[in-house]
């Protein structure tokens, strides 16, 4: 497959001042000296030194296509670790369409999705996590996600995966020298240093599993889930929340009408909210099925916002409290006073004294007026209990890598079981090795050919 | 203004596998380095060599932003011919912008539209009209207004021009020396020369004027209109017509439901096909609006296909053919009998006789069926007189160009006519001077502010 000379446009898509073609392989050279003209006369993409940029024009049939700038980058010291031309071209859709139906008639082929990160992995520029975290990388739109895959991407997890990698290779080696000298009774790996080495691996596998949940609300979003009566004003609050956010903001419209989603950027931090239909006690079958749907939404989130109206307190407040306290035990339940403009200090007083036993998290805000909306914000910030993303230990985001470290995780428990049961360094062995291969699968040391494509196909051409 | 450093986004709006950032101007290589950080710790921007491609990263307040390749380009090496870096870093929004935001605070200035190219035309790598060039490229969407952005970008018309001025210019020389020398009665400039020099120039700049209507056509689309009346099928034609084009597909609708404009390609030149609203008699004032239109589009197309339908020759036949034949007069009319498919030979023969007189262009067609569609195409390219773009005469495309070619027609027009009435080298100079200048206002030797704001608003930004 790395013997085929790929090329795809790895910007954008549509009309830009420029476009940018990349095409990597073997003949990346000697295809695009097939059909690229150096202004300096002397000079070619086969002659010129790694990483320098050649201006000239792109020919075909004695037609001239484009006045073009070519830099080449010399295997390995390209993104992928081939022979690379990147021709950085006027960005017409035409132009773009022609340069690639001229590199395929000369003998490219069309990469495929991620094809160039995945000849990087294949050509040992990264690892599995590394070229993961390039499509991550892509796709962030926000600060935490970015620096998130920016930092798998330059190898944090990864190197923190060889440390666990390289202790545990130790062990089983001198394990596994024992077997060889089985009948001498000797024990290179001491059991004791084993017991502490699992113990430390066990908590670091743990301590990783465990980042994913934040892992995953930072990529995706913060689920915050907002509930309440009917006209207690939760979509008025969702759309302040979303109108005062000046950046990019997406629509998820759920499957049924009473789910709606969006996301909401807080100081880099991408907050996803649900407002969910309106909770009351009824027997109509429809409205039940909302509510019940309500009930899974509010289970799903990390936090949930009680929006209640001041200026009616509902005969149903018990109800409803019931019904809300029970799914979220182990979530931080915020009360919104909404519409606090239209009561007094001392009715709001009242509020505070009626719902005081629901949650110690309580504010009053008028979604309409948008007062208090900014207080609102911090408080989500404070209680998403969210990370310094500088100083902060790894934080896994894949779902991927969660898998294998629960599977490492478990290989690890088994080891720490048998050298309580004081199992034979056979079996010890087999565990640790187990450990090692669910390792090895999060940086591609171990991979098939199944695992790859499904993780590649979901890339952009280009990349 | 060119003392600024400006910045942009150069590749197409969106997500992309990597994007590229323009930076130009003489801070350019200190501002760069202020946030890149090579990984080879001997290099910067300021130091590298030109055309030279450096792999690191951007930083701001010790966050890594991106790892990202930046190419430097030296004054007067760059397309501008300003200090120049392009950044080439992942193609997330988020990384675009954030790397946009921290040149900002480094003190780069958002580029304006066109305001790379307008450097370029301000520091000599350009003139005028290949400036403007730039642009046409960047939107072309066919081979064949690619192919004249790209002849006017790379200098065809300039060198067109500098030759007609110089020859001017020698003379005007020549005459201005006469004026000098006035006393003595001297004639430096043979006027026969200078008569065979304003002849040839006339024509020259008569050829040039008369390309521009087919320019215009070739740049906008070959205007053709298809007329006839209700239900002859002509909107089923033109479906036809764009459903058997591959590529992209654009619609104008016009500002009246009436008349319906589309592009299609053919061969690699574009057609702009013009549905009007049916002719017939009528007295129904709305209906007569319509008609005013359609008559209107007739006039303003160079082919007009009339299209009849085979199965009931209308009674109207001879107030269409006046209404349309008289609107058609220096048009191409083409006959074409739809629903071929419907009719017998000898009818389609009865057909022809019946309307031999109105167009020597007549086909049978099945726009249902798709029959002898092909046909009508290839008859659409050979009636449009299509040039051989390759081997083909400067052909202008830009209505400021026609308007100062015509500007310097007529002044060229009046040195002849002096010429002839052997008016004093006076008055001579100061024609030849006029022509001379609406020529350089092609090329931009001449310009104002304005003109310059004119032709550069309408860039995009990062070119």
């Amino acid at each position: 497959m790395n013997n085929d000379t790929i090329c795809a446009i790895s910007t954008a898509p549509g009309i830009g001042a420029i476009a940018v073609i990349r095409v990597s392989g073997p003949e990346a050279f000697s295809i695009c000296d097939k059909i690229f003209k150096a202004a300096n006369d002397k000079m070619t993409a086969a002659v010129a030194k790694s990483h320098t940029a050649l201006f000239g024009y792109i020919r075909y049939e004695d037609h001239i296509i484009d006045e073009v700038v070519v830099t080449v980058f010399r295997a390995p010291n390209s993104f992928d670790g081939e022979n690379t031309v990147e021709i950085s071209c006027h960005g017409s859709i035409y132009i773009q369409q022609k340069i690639i139906h001229i590199l395929l008639k000369k003998g490219c082929r069309m990469a495929q999705p991620g094809e160039f990160t995945r000849r990087a992995f294949t050509n040992g520029k990264m690892d599995l996590s590394q070229a993961e975290a390039v499509a991550d990388l892509i796709a962030s739109t926000s600060a935490a996600n970015h620096q998130l895959a920016l930092q798998q991407m330059r190898g944090g997890f990864s190197h923190e995966l060889e440390n666990l990698r390289n202790d545990l290779l130790h062990f089983v080696t001198m394990i596994e020298l024992e077997l060889d000298f089985s009948e001498e009774q000797v024990e290179f790996a001491d059991r004791k240093d084993l017991r502490d080495l699992a113990k430390k691996l066990e908590k670091h596998l743990k301590r990783l599993m465990d980042s994913f949940k934040l892992g995953n609300a930072l990529k995706n979003g913060i689920p915050v889930a907002i509930v309440g009566e009917t006209n207690a004003g939760k979509s008025t609050l969702l759309n302040k929340l979303l109108n005062e956010e000046r950046a990019i903001v997406s629509d998820i419209h759920g499957t049924t009408r009473d789910v709606i989603e969006d996301t909401v950027n807080i100081s880099g931090f991408t907050f996803r909210f649900i407002d969910t239909a309106g909770l009351r006690e009824t027997d109509d079958e429809l409205e039940l099925l909302g509510i019940e749907r309500t009930y899974q939404k509010i289970e799903q989130a990390h936090i949930v916002l009680w929006v209640i109206d001041s200026t009616k307190v509902s005969e149903h407040v018990e109800w409803m409290a019931d019904k809300i306290i029970s799914r979220t035990k182990d979530k931080n339940l915020v009360l919104i006073f909404n519409k606090s403009d239209m009561v007094s200090k001392e009715e709001q007083a009242v509020l505070n004294n009626i719902f005081k036993a629901y949650s110690k998290s309580r504010m009053h805000i008028s979604a309409r007026q948008g007062e208090n909306i900014d207080i609102l914000r911090a408080k989500l910030l404070e209680i998403a209990g969210l990370p310094d993303l500088e100083h902060q230990d790894i934080i896994i985001t894949n779902l991927r890598h969660f898998e294998a470290l629960s599977s490492a995780h478990e290989s690890i428990v088994r080891v720490q079981d048998g050298l309580r049961k004081n199992v034979s360094g056979e079996f010890l062995s087999q565990d640790i090795r187990e450990c090692l291969y669910h390792l090895g699968e999060i940086t591609g040391i171990i991979t098939t050919e199944d695992v790859l494509q499904n993780i590649f196909k979901n890339f952009c051409i280009g990349k």
